[in-house]
């Protein structure tokens, strides 16, 4: 439904980095309030290599909420989205656009409708919690177009009952979601740490893992252990507050070794909980394990960890290396035993492409010439085609606003995503 | 060393089982005795399919301790060999043997050395516990040899020494390894809770899966897992207790479905814990998670357990079903997925090869004809090539000796192994 003639629309545009957790969120407490079983910890992403751009119309016009991902349209009326939508018109304040003459009183948001669109600059279904990054835009870029002034810890309290690790998106650099202890989830909100420039020499590498396999939704996954694992709260309440601690004294003082090893231990522990599932949950398949045997096998052989891995719900490593000497190594590694199914390179390493260069790797003969790592013992089998591609990331900063209204999603004309 | 002109040799043959665990056994609170961070249960599998055959001699001539596995010379110096050749000699007994004219009294028997030769009658390397049946063959055929008159329990409590899982095999049916109390280890022994006729329409269909990847020995393995895996206790205190409790009682009631879930819920929690262990070991692979979905999704699909499944230190799997008619779907249903390689239908079932022709299945066509099964919903991708071969067994009795001298595999004259 288009705008009317004569009838105006108003929009606003936000942008919300991924993240991935290195302390594992997966138990919920509460269904419905989406509260956890324990604190994670997770670092955001550099939102020009993995972000959501979501934009939010407003027009009286609109005779109901309609919704857009990727171009397509698709339903809100679930009950996350409707969370979110309810507690930011709650919230909803006076708003005045004095150039285009609008003006919306906070108790007339309840009867307008919006129009939202949104856009993830990466696979929405490579696992690489596209939903964090999605809900977060959403809560943010809507919180913009409603003048919501609520801070960060209660926007990141929204963007939780949209998706749970979605709180953790509304910040950059080191971030973590407090479980709380209130049965109606007010103090289960996410805090930041540190921001991005914090420690800015880590550099983030992401496997994307072929899969073949329907992967388990982290929703009902994280149900089950919940009603099956016998190994889930033991982890919850007495392993993981002593890492949450470690942690955050680790990211304190930049300690990479510390913070490689409790990032390894809990991806692994996380992995066994699914395990210890009924019926157990495999994320990871043979590709992501050949991955941690390099890295593991690496870091030994150096006696202190030049890497660390993690891996959400699904086969993708997320590969932190210390500083670009560390990470160049681990792409000469990686390329080795993951040379590209085609043989073209550029299209092979997606985000920061310059690592490539700084790896020496500038042709695929580059990649052929690459020497077996030293400290792989095992005949040097080759895995052609069992990566997609890879990304090379950094951190990033949390949601900002878009205010190059060219890169609005929707038209201001007709309400419409453009190009629909 | 052959025996010199005049001198004689005398000799016993025994047969014992493999065993597979119900409840795992991972972790050991003293390493130098064998002794488990827990009670653990198994199924004793039949010897005509899965066993060790071993022939110990003793002759004045042997100028030392020697032994031969499956025809090769091996060292006997390890500490494992020499607790249990320590522990049997120190039980001997005086020895008549009159048709020979041979008197051997029991102090004497530190004085004369041993000739140990033992066959595996399957592959040795292929993770299907052939320690636990060659370890307890060894100290079985020793006591025989010996006169030792102890009973099986303490037989065990030697055997354990030799190879945890060992004790288990000194007992056909169904054996319960008492992790016990003592320091000394004295208590932590094998105790038979059904023999094989208890229960005996269960039929075991084993997958050798193919792997190309070097396994962690269980030894080393489970050290790590103790060393490093938070969950390892929690299990070991907590959670196993209840479960075996509960597994005796399925046994002794002949309850499939409590022992089909007891058993699947233990096999994944013991791969969580190895998971969990810092650096992560896997011993399943895709091959072995393919063949958890398969049984999964069936189970599911039917509402109650239809097969059991059940993974050691390597991704083998045992497939426990409550019936002749269940074995035949399983097979089915297993071959559709996993058609052997080079077509030969005969040599890719080993063991009871009736279960073929139960199935409906003469020739490689039978096997090409056959349907996806309907639970699976994913496209029926077809991994040829991905087990090696299956074993159809059923439970089984414990050690026995083998009296046919023609079946020794010692040369009663040279005292060496026959045809090397």
């Amino acid at each position: 439904m288009a705008a009317e003639e004569g009838q105006w629309v108003l929009m606003a545009t936000g942008r919300s980095p991924t993240n991935i957790a290195v302390i594992k969120y997966w138990g919920k407490r509460d269904e419905a309030l989406i509260l956890p079983v324990n604190d994670s910890i997770s670092v955001t992403l550099d939102p020009d290599h993995l972000s959501a751009t979501t934009t939010v119309a407003v027009s009286p016009s609109f005779p109901s909420d309609r919704m857009w991902l990727n171009g397509k349209e698709i339903s809100l009326s679930g009950g996350r989205f409707q969370s979110c939508l309810r507690e930011i018109r709650k919230r909803a304040q006076n708003v005045e656009d004095e150039k285009k003459g609008i003006r919306i009183k906070k108790e007339d948001w309840g009867k307008l409708h919006v129009h939202i669109a949104s856009y993830n600059n990466f696979p929405t279904a490579a696992g690489l919690a596209s939903s964090a990054a999605g809900l977060a835009c959403f809560v943010f870029t809507l919180g913009k177009l409603m003048n919501v002034k609520e801070d960060c810890g209660e926007l990141s309290s929204i963007a939780r009952q949209g998706s749970g690790s979605a709180c953790r998106s509304i910040y950059g650099g080191f971030v973590k979601w407090c479980m709380g202890k209130n049965n109606d989830g007010s103090d289960s909100i996410a805090v930041q740490l540190a921001d991005e420039t914090h420690w800015n020499d880590l550099v983030i590498i992401i496997a994307v893992v072929s899969s073949k396999q329907k992967e388990t939704s982290s929703t009902s996954g994280m149900r089950d252990s919940v009603e099956t694992s016998p190994l889930l709260q033991y982890r919850a309440q007495t392993v993981v507050p002593e890492r949450v601690l470690k942690m955050e004294e680790a990211i304190k003082s930049r300690n990479f070794e510390s913070f490689a090893r409790l990032t390894c231990a809990d991806s692994n522990q996380f992995h066994a909980v699914c395990l210890d599932t009924s019926p157990p949950i495999f994320y990871m398949n043979d590709t992501s394990h050949r991955i941690i045997s390099l890295v593991e096998k690496w870091n030994q052989s150096e006696g202190t960890p030049q890497v660390a891995y993690t891996f959400d719900a699904g086969p993708n490593a997320v590969l932190i290396a210390p500083n670009r000497k560390n990470a160049t190594l681990l792409l000469q590694k990686l390329l080795y035993y993951f040379p590209p199914q085609d043989n073209d390179l550029r299209s092979y390493m997606v985000g920061d492409k310059s690592i490539l260069s700084d790896a020496g790797l500038k042709s695929i003969e580059d990649v052929e010439a690459l020497p077996a790592p030293a400290e792989m013992k095992t005949p040097s089998q080759k895995f052609k085609g069992d990566v997609s591609y890879f990304i090379c990331s950094r951190l990033g900063a949390g949601p900002k606003v878009v205010t190059d209204e060219s890169l609005a999603l929707i038209d201001s004309v007709t309400g419409l995503p453009k190009g629909v």
